[in-house]
C-alpha cells in the first residue's frame, strides 16, 4: 500500500489530444480521496518513436519513485498499443476493452485508424460551437440585446454570478447560443424585468448565488467598496431571488457547481440539446 | 447488421455531468465510419426514480427501433447500476471495468459514491481557470497590454485566424492564462513585431492559415470588402508567416484542427502545464 509520503503517478496516454483519457481518469481517480497523484498527460503519440520515448520516461518513473505508474490510455493504432504494454505500468486501455463489444454488437470492424477527419456533418457542428463562441461574446453583459432573437437562452444574474464563463462554457462545449444579461441595481429597484425581457420570458434562466460567496467575489476584484459591501451583496441577492419567483424564471444556484455542472443543469433543466 | 436506412441509438449515462461518458463514446464511435448514430444524453441520474425512467425510455427506444441500443455509462452507485443493468441495452460500464484494477493496484476500496466535493486543491485549480478565464477576455484582441506580464502565452495572428476561441479554450479547460493580440496591416507593413513583444518574446505562439480558409471566415463576417479580398489575405498570410520565421516563432496551422486539438498542441509545443 502507499504510504502517506508517496504519490502514486498517472499517465494519460493518446494519439490524438488526449482529453478523453484526462476526462475519464480524473472521473475514476476522484473515487480514491485519501491517495495523492501526479498526473502527466502525453497527447499525439501517434508514432513508433514517440511510443518508445514514453516507454522510456514510465520506465524511468517506476524505477525513481519505486511504484508503478498508471497508465490510462486511448491509444488505437495495434502497433503502438504493443510498445506501450513492454513498460512496466499498469495498462488500462479505454480501446481494449470497449471496442470489441462494439465490433460484436455492430457486427462490423472499426477502424483502428487514428483522427479521423471530421465528417461533414461533424465540421457543421463545430463550426456552430466557434459560431456559439462570438455570439456569447457579442452578447456578453448585456451587449447586442437586438441580436437576442437568435439567442438560445438568455442567463440573469447580478454582477459576478458566474454568468459570462457559463455563457461561454455553453457556446463552447455544446453550441449554444447563450447570452448573459446582468441585473443591475435599478432594474431590481424597479421591482421589474428589463423592458427587452417580456418578448424572451420563455429565453430567461436565472443564476443565483449566496450572498457570502458573492462578496468573497466582489472583494478580489474591489475591495473595501460599496459593490463588495456585505449589505449590497445581501441587497441584491433577496431582491434578485424574489424577481426569479415572481417572474416564474427557471433558476439554479452556483455558489458550489463548477461552470461544467451549471452549464449542463442548465440543459437538463430547460431541455436545450446538448 | 445495420442497413443504411437504419440508426443507432447511443445514450450517455451518468450520475453527474455526462461530460465523461460523452467524451469517451464520441472518441470509440468515430472508428465506426459507415454507422449513423443518434445520441442522447441523461445527466444527474442519481435516484432510484430516476433509472426506473431511464430504464422505461431505453426500452420504448428498443421496441420502437427494433435495434438495441447501446449505453455508455459511468454511473458509481451499485443500486443505481443494477437497475439498468435489468435494460434492454447493451450496458458498457465504465466504473465497472476499471475501478476493480485500480482498487487491487492501490490496495484500498473506492468510494462508490457520487459527486465528492473538490477538495482544496481542487477548489484552488478550479479557481485558477475561472480566473484565467477573466484574463483571456480582459487581454482578448491586443486589450490590456499592460497586463501580458501575467500571461502564460500570447497568441498572434491576422484577424480570424482563430485566436479568441482558442485563448478561451486554453484559458477554460486548462487554466492557462492566455492572451491574444491581432497582427495588422500596419504591423506586417512596418516589418517587425510590435514594440511591446520585446520583451515578452518568450510567450509567443503565432497561429498560421491557409488564405482560402481566411477568405471564407472573413467573407462570413464582411463579404465583398478588401477584408475579404483574395489579394488581402494572401498578403496578409505570406507576410505573417515571414514573420514568424523572421523572429523565429513558434506557430501551428489552424485551417484544419479543432480548438481543442490546437489548443492541446501548442501546450505541448510550448511545454506548458495542462
Amino acid at each position: 500500500m502507499l504510504n502517506d509520503q508517496m504519490k502514486q503517478t498517472i499517465f494519460y496516454l493518446s494519439d490524438r489530444t488526449g482529453i478523453t483519457a484526462e476526462s475519464l481518469g480524473q472521473t475514476l481517480l476522484s473515487q480514491f480521496e485519501s491517495i495523492a497523484f501526479v498526473t502527466q498527460t502525453l497527447p499525439y503519440i501517434d508514432n513508433e518513436k514517440k511510443a518508445l520515448e514514453v516507454v522510456e520516461l514510465i520506465n524511468r518513473n517506476a524505477r525513481e519513485n519505486g511504484i508503478r505508474p498508471v497508465l490510462f490510455s486511448t491509444l488505437v493504432q495495434p502497433e503502438i498499443k504493443a510498445i506501450l504494454h513492454n513498460s512496466q505500468a499498469l495498462m488500462l486501455d479505454v480501446f481494449e476493452h470497449f471496442i470489441a463489444p462494439l465490433e460484436q454488437e455492430f457486427k462490423i470492424h472499426s477502424s483502428h485508424r487514428v483522427g479521423k477527419k471530421h465528417s461533414s456533418e461533424d465540421k457543421e457542428a463545430y463550426e456552430h460551437r466557434i459560431h456559439a463562441v462570438n455570439y456569447a461574446l457579442n452578447t456578453d453583459d448585456g451587449l447586442a440585446i437586438k441580436q437576442y432573437s437568435k439567442a438560445d437562452i438568455i442567463l440573469l444574474g447580478v454582477s459576478r454570478s458566474g454568468k459570462t464563463p457559463t455563457a461561454l462554457y455553453l457556446a463552447m462545449q455544446f453550441g449554444i447560443y447563450t447570452a448573459n444579461y446582468p441585473i443591475t441595481e435599478e432594474d431590481l429597484e424597479n421591482y421589474e424585468l428589463p423592458s427587452w425581457a417580456l418578448q424572451f420570458k420563455d429565453k430567461l434562466f436565472g443564476l443565483e448565488i449566496d450572498a457570502k460567496r458573492l462578496q468573497e467575489i466582489r472583494t478580489e476584484r474591489r475591495a473595501n467598496s460599496r459593490y463588495s459591501s456585505q449589505q449590497q451583496c445581501e441587497f441584491e441577492v433577496k431582491e434578485i431571488n424574489k424577481l426569479y419567483t415572481r417572474e416564474a424564471i427557471p433558476t439554479i444556484n452556483t455558489t458550489t457547481h463548477s461552470i461544467e455542472e451549471i452549464a449542463t443543469k442548465i440543459i437538463a433543466q430547460s431541455n436545450l440539446k446538448r
